[in-house]
């Protein structure tokens, strides 16, 4: 069996950990990464990472940088924001060449909700070249999506889905603890969310998800957030927080249709969260009430997500596809790479 | 938007169910039925099952009896049996003719594992004729296969997957109920086991598609099945089981590599049984631990996961597809169909 070449584009801490997972997978082979902090390019991936990756897997300034010193890549795996219009430039020498990208950009979850123009123009050009394009992740992207557009799969009518997630964010890296407001002033978060600077990205796209797999029309989507406000002291391995500072947010987006809440999503991430869990609700026939304790954990699910997805992108029909238009994402674990049929 | 033609194979509890059901849908159009019980045949679908359907759709005692009179659907949905080999026999003219099948055949969960020749026979007709055959269904079909294995999508590491799964059969149909062995003797449902003629059928078969979807090879699948047995009276609409007879089964199948426990699916269902659920653990990075509060619960489940499979089925390349294969399966309900882009 051939391996499958990945490139890497973003090196933050979830572009360096999905390098670090590569790095143990026999299925995947790893040509190099396009970072645009000078202070890597150059470097092999491997020995900046410390993790064991080929020493012709090397960093580059840009993906043509890339694809002249080590060739194309089968897929390019994208982690270097949020912002859909944004991160369609980043990948766009990609899907020019043919490769194919997945993306933990919170807004290709469904890139057609702010960029709707642009996605058409992004496909209309994945179908010239032969290239697919995806967003994934862990949320948006699974526990408050796929996951529950897979459960409705056994119902014969759904009338409303609630989902809610508690995150004790004292377990994830620094950008997502500062994200969610930790140490700042209650009043400070919410201009910043207000700003659309601060809160949880991609909770609308899981909302039009959701409503698109199901053939829902939604009148409105309408999102909400609120600081969760220390009241003792709070300290974490990046964080100070003092009583009255911000812990974190409690974001709820809910989807409207003829008057009526049809999908809810609340999700409360903050420091020191208790009882973290993922709960799912199918309002239907049958209903179905899901838990999982503990809730699905951050970043290593993360990083998986995105791996996971590559094989099945690979198989998908070229475009800007969405999760629920690809064959089931499974783990193909190290153990099981040399199994492979 | 044109309706999906859809014809319906055998007309026992799950097929009427499952054209009640078409009935409602705005998105699937009934062209006619087929089965052989002479009492049936000539009669209109929707007067036989007292269901709103066209009189145009009636029940046939062949599939070229209905192909020759209604035309042929765009997809057969085939209700009528466990057995592979029998299924394949029954669904052939579909087949043959270019139209797609969704069976609720447990074995066609992973018709390898039984019938691997005539899988790879049937996997080149189809691909001669465009058309596909999957197998689906709730358990296996969903629970204990497609749905741990969504989970798996975000770990980046997977050791083992237990499944255990709790059903009072006092709320399913009278077949169901029977083939747990039901106020049979403990020592002769013990024999009927062995037989390969009481148990829930298809286990191995799910055990086989989380292997393959996560790329492991067993060395051997292990099947048993013990009978529940009653310690006072238990009356239900179909059975009076006395004291001492049989209530149901505990059936567990396990999957083994190097001599370790990979998988382990574990299912009491038996009549009056407390506390109906079902629990999914992944161990691996991270480990999830989902809990389903009361089940997926029974028939309606069961036609919902056949109807809904369609569309996906219908959008798969043609050959004999396992459910890991197909874009995600959701569910399509009456008040959405309307929506439907």
């Amino acid at each position: 069996m051939r391996r499958i070449k990945i490139a890497q584009f973003g090196l933050g801490p979830i572009g360096k950990e999905s390098m670090r997972l590569a790095a143990e997978r026999a299925d995947l082979e790893v040509i190099g990464a396009v970072e645009i902090d000078p202070a890597l390019a150059g470097r092999a991936v491997g020995d900046a990472l410390g993790c064991p990756l080929p020493a012709a897997a090397r960093i580059h300034s840009s993906f043509a940088a890339l694809a002249a010193q080590a060739g194309l890549p089968d897929a390019l795996l994208h982690t270097a924001g949020s912002d859909a219009t944004r991160s369609f430039a980043q990948v766009l020498p990609a899907l020019e060449a043919g490769v194919s990208v997945a993306s933990t950009c919170e807004e290709l979850i469904f890139p057609r909700l702010l960029a709707p123009e642009r996605t058409t123009e992004i496909d209309a050009l994945c179908r010239r070249t032969g290239a697919r394009l995806v967003g994934t992740g862990v949320n948006p992207g699974f526990v408050m999506d796929v996951l529950p557009l897979c459960l409705t799969g056994v119902c014969r009518e759904v009338s409303a889905v609630y989902v809610e997630r508690v995150v004790d964010a004292r377990t994830r890296r620094q950008p997502l603890q500062a994200k969610i407001g930790s140490g700042q002033d209650p009043a400070e978060f919410r201009a910043r969310f207000a700003a659309g600077k601060a809160g949880h990205a991609g909770f609308r796209q899981s909302v039009a998800l959701l409503a698109h797999g199901l053939g829902w029309r939604l009148d409105e989507i309408r999102e909400t957030c609120e600081p969760v406000v220390a009241e003792s002291r709070v300290v974490t391995t990046h964080f100070d927080v003092a009583p009255g500072r911000t812990l974190g947010l409690h974001q709820r987006c809910v989807g409207l249709a003829g008057g009526e809440t049809r999908i809810r999503l609340d999700l409360q991430m903050y420091l020191g969260a208790p009882l973290p869990h993922d709960a799912i609700v199918i309002q239907g026939r049958p209903g179905l009430n899901v838990h999982l304790q503990g809730g699905v954990a951050g970043d290593d699910a993360t990083v998986a997500a995105l791996l996971n997805v590559v094989p099945s992108l690979l198989t998908a029909a070229p475009g800007v596809r969405l999760l629920t238009e690809l064959p089931l994402t499974v783990c193909r674990s190290a153990s099981a790479a040399a199994h492979l049929p």
